[in-house]
């Protein structure tokens, strides 16, 4: 496995004046471009940029004397010349793509830099996992650094994973070509409690002068939040109103405003800058998480900026809010971002600064999409056994296993139910009588059952419980080894035979989402690697997804994001009832509790 | 030796959490001022501060549960709370003090931070000058960052500097805990030509993530300057024109505005931001060379600032240029630059931003200045016999040392005579007929002789050559050990004998500079450390200093900053004519010429 070679600055910097000076030739030149200077915050007709060992060498009025016989030469016919759009934040995983394909439906789009944090696959397999995406992601031809995910768990105690992340691996990873610092710091709580570990996972990186992400997810912006500021979290991207974007920018750290497949935090923030006046500079725009539907139909940053541009920010400032922002907040901002000398050679040319359409990306000085095309491979790195068989059950589940005993003599039962909230993540600690039947405790009505079926270790364990909101009607059961965040196995269903199908299905084809109704198999989304992606083309995962999406309809589903809300019912670290391999979670009290409530005889 | 202790963020982490929470008290709360935010660009008055371990442990309306028994509280009362000052490039020696002594001139003054290039010292003692400042930087109350020399000999092959710079003593120092980056790259020919020692200089410094300054001291903004660029500095000072400063902010440099005791780029520059609009995030303010009068008399770097809001900058916006734009150009954002949690606390309280009053002056936790007084202790180090006995002649020099001999027979000569510019640093190559007297030529009217006497070595060299524009009357002599860059010994006279008197009396005091006239010893400035600098008290040496201008102007000298103009006579590197241990030097043609052109019988 081989990282394409590009030169430092340093190393190709012999060139790189020789070209700017004229006594060597470009290896390209685009010309008579509009430059978006981000750095001046300008637009500047007629330009031509000459670029030599993929980096930019000359950026002027007339480049006529860096080109030679051997310099391709791109017209650019007076669009405009863009640095390549940068990710300030995102899991790779949430497009259920492996880093090839997710850099291969992206690269069309104009995104030639990511920061992802590979928090899924550290859950289901620990470092390894994040070495395996980190060598991926370096061989890919455009920039994707890794931040070493700070928590998984993620909420200790309350969950087991399959992996854990110690303070000692964050220090570790630090020395790794592509990590560039520390994933979001999501136990706020641990920080503010002063948490060894996590003071120590934020000392190794801040000790190798590398970035703390932040993950602040409260409205409380009193002493916790400042001492969550105090404890070195750099950037937050959990704001989600414009005083949160207010109140991160003034305590030095960066606001990360995100438009993801399912997260619309832009446009309430943004009018920090755009009607409040605050410097844009500490304004950084990202993803956090976008489905491979989202990349395949509508765009990455560039539907990100469009956006922020729609909002009413200036399309300059809205630019570099993911270019030279970012760069600059992760310590790149003489390597990448902008268009200016000795820099990574990552140029889009668009003929609209407000609809940016994308026509030609360049990263690194190779043409690498044109009109919608990749043009260029996306190496996949040969992903071990232990990544692609990661759902281990331990034996072929039946029916047996998601019966849920009612107590001795019970006729009916008041049960715990996990309430599903539409567009929102926080669930609700319902209640309901539930009757007894054969001394199981049965779903009815609205309500469905749950299971968590630990796939990690293969310890045959099944956490059973309810869950209200699917609108599920008619027997059926779907399943998905993502499970956020610990990634066992969540199985919703109304029939345990078809529960016990489903689950069994997923460790057969190494997991992924499944849908069973009446008894056949009518969706399959493949995610062989970790149980978390496929390393299939973002088109085909697209339209599994959207089978699937259609088949959980047809079921009677009527949520917005139903896989969504499905995948998050074990996310141990969002009120108000989960599930997890330790049981049903009291997320309001951290603590584990009972189905049954109280027996109604 | 020791440094001050100052835990690092992630060390100071858990206390700084802890106050912020309310679990234990700062060491110091500054209550209810006006936060200069530099971050948000924002003044948002009635905020508390609170510090712990020398740093900011909470910012916000109410530090009220930070404060316990031992908290010093103190109360701003309205005033403006603003980040300390930092001067984004400099040289120490200019002020003709030590590093202890530069800080207590310009701690009172709110500097904070200074990132400082002892260009001088390194000609007169190496690699070991330069740790000597170094080390006496990291011993004061404030922070003083050391960029490394890159040209010492300025003009390698014209002149014999005391000691070379070369490529491994910069990777060598790039360890040192206070080196931030490579001092200014001045051999600008030498990049764009790719002078492989400029470049290797460079390239350890970006392996070092460092940053590499600039000094681009040329009005030809084209392919050399685009080269220039290419090659890696990553600011510039040398501008003097707006569009200097727009050409190199578009081209991804910083550009750095000076205005130092003789240097006046701020107004001529800042029109960029104020009139042009750029963005202003990459303009830094500097002084680059403060005499220790402007710092006893009129300030450091708090008069920059006030002259740039009086050239129409917003006071916010220069501020940033004073604090959170250098620091975050020095890779020190998340250290330094702006009031907020983490950073060392260096806090200024001012009354006004507009005249910028100084009143109380707090680094890293600790008032260090109250009203122009400084409260702490800026300590020296033990300055070895090698700096303090820089100046060796190798023998005390006669009258007949300064004698230029004419060829046999001549009665006449034309000579070449260097002409000093009013108000400007280059120098006019004159011709002047000059007569014989016992075989020797004469200065008459206003033309002078000067002599560049070599004082590294004791070779007991001297260049005699002639100087028009001093204007000096009547018998006398000058003499200075700062005599950039070589900093050798330069003599400018009308009488031979005190000529040699003025260079062994610097001998004897081990440098400085010194004024003879009618056979008396009219003024002395003593600068015993490497000839360059003194470590009394910077009003001692501006009293001097101040003196030393009085005796010139006595002795018929009209120039405003003769002693300048002076010390620059021997500055091989800017044209026309200078004098240096090789000759007189044509500077247009880079080549030693003789004195006499031409024999007039």
């Amino acid at each position: 496995m081989t990282r394409p070679s590009l030169k430092s600055w340093a190393d190709a910097a012999p060139r790189l004046i020789a070209v700017a000076a004229g006594r060597d030739s470009a290896d390209m030149v685009i010309r008579q471009g509009i430059w978006v200077n981000v750095q001046s915050r300008e637009l500047l007709p007629d330009h031509d940029i000459a670029i030599a060992d993929g980096r930019i060498a000359y950026v002027g009025p007339d480049a006529g004397h860096c080109i030679g016989d051997r310099t391709q030469v791109i017209e650019a016919e007076g669009r405009y010349m863009l640095p390549g759009l940068c990710d300030g934040h995102m899991h790779i995983e949430s497009g259920m793509l492996t880093p090839a394909e997710f850099a291969r439906a992206v690269i069309p789009h104009g995104t030639t830099t990511m920061f992802t944090d590979p928090h899924e696959i550290a859950n289901v397999l620990g470092l390894e996992g994040v070495r395996l995406m980190h060598d991926e992601a370096l061989l890919q031809p455009v920039n994707i650094y890794t931040q070493m995910p700070s928590c998984a768990p993620s909420a200790p105690g309350l969950e087991t994973t399959g992996f854990e992340i110690t303070a000692e691996d964050v220090a570790e990873a630090m020395d790794w070509p592509g990590i560039i610092g520390l994933g979001e710091m999501m136990n706020f709580p641990g920080v503010v409690a002063g948490d060894p570990q996590m003071l120590a996972e934020m000392a190794a990186t801040q000790a190798a002068g590398k970035t703390v992400g932040g993950h602040y997810a409260s409205p409380d912006l009193g002493p916790a939040f400042h001492a969550y500021a105090a404890g070195g979290p750099a950037d937050d991207h959990e704001g989600t109103k414009e005083s949160d974007a207010v109140a991160r920018v003034r305590q030095g750290m960066r606001a990360m405003l995100r438009l993801g497949s399912a997260w619309y935090d832009v446009e309430s923030q943004i009018t920090a800058v755009t009607e409040k006046g605050l410097d844009p500079r500490n304004f950084i725009l990202c993803t956090d998480d976008c489905h491979s539907g989202t990349l395949v139909n509508d765009g990455h940053m560039n539907r990100v900026v469009r956006h922020a541009i729609e909002c009413g920010c200036d399309p300059l400032v809205a630019l570099q809010m993911a270019t030279v922002n970012t760069a600059a907040h992760f310590g790149l901002e003489r390597e990448l971002g902008s268009i200016a000398p000795g820099r990574r050679a990552d140029v889009i040319l668009s003929p609209d600064l407000r609809a940016l359409p994308i026509e030609t990306v360049i990263a690194r000085g190779q043409v690498v999409a044109e009109d919608g095309r990749i043009l260029v491979d996306c190496p996949h790195i040969d992903w071990p056994e232990a990544a692609r068989a990661s759902v281990r059950l331990g034996k072929p589940l039946g029916a047996e296993d998601f019966e849920i005993a009612a107590p001795e003599g019970a006729n009916h039962v008041r049960a715990r139910v996990i309430g599903v909230i539409e567009n929102q993540a926080p669930t609700k600690a319902l209640s309901a009588d539930l009757p007894v039947s054969e001394g199981l405790v049965e779903a009815t009505g609205e309500i469905c059952q749950i299971a968590l079926v630990e796939r990690h270790r293969g310890t045959g364990g099944v956490t059973n419980a309810f869950v209200q909101g699917f609108g599920y009607e008619g027997p059926m059961a779907m399943a998905s080894t993502v499970a956020h965040d610990s990634h066992h196995m969540i199985v919703v269903g109304t029939d345990r035979a078809q529960m016990a199908l489903a689950a069994n299905r997923l460790a057969e084809v190494g997991g992924g989402v499944v849908l069973y109704a009446d008894g056949e198999e009518k969706a399959l989304v493949e995610l062989p690697i970790a149980g978390l992606m496929s390393d299939d083309l973002a088109q085909s995962v697209a339209a599994k997804a959207e089978a699937l999406g259609e088949a959980m309809r047809d079921a009677g589903c009527t949520l917005n994001n139903a896989y969504m809300q499905h995948s998050l019912l074990a996310l141990v670290v969002i009120p108000e009832l989960r599930i997890s391999d330790k049981g049903l979670v009291d997320v309001t009290r951290f603590e584990v509790v009972p189905v049954i409530e109280e027996v109604l005889t």
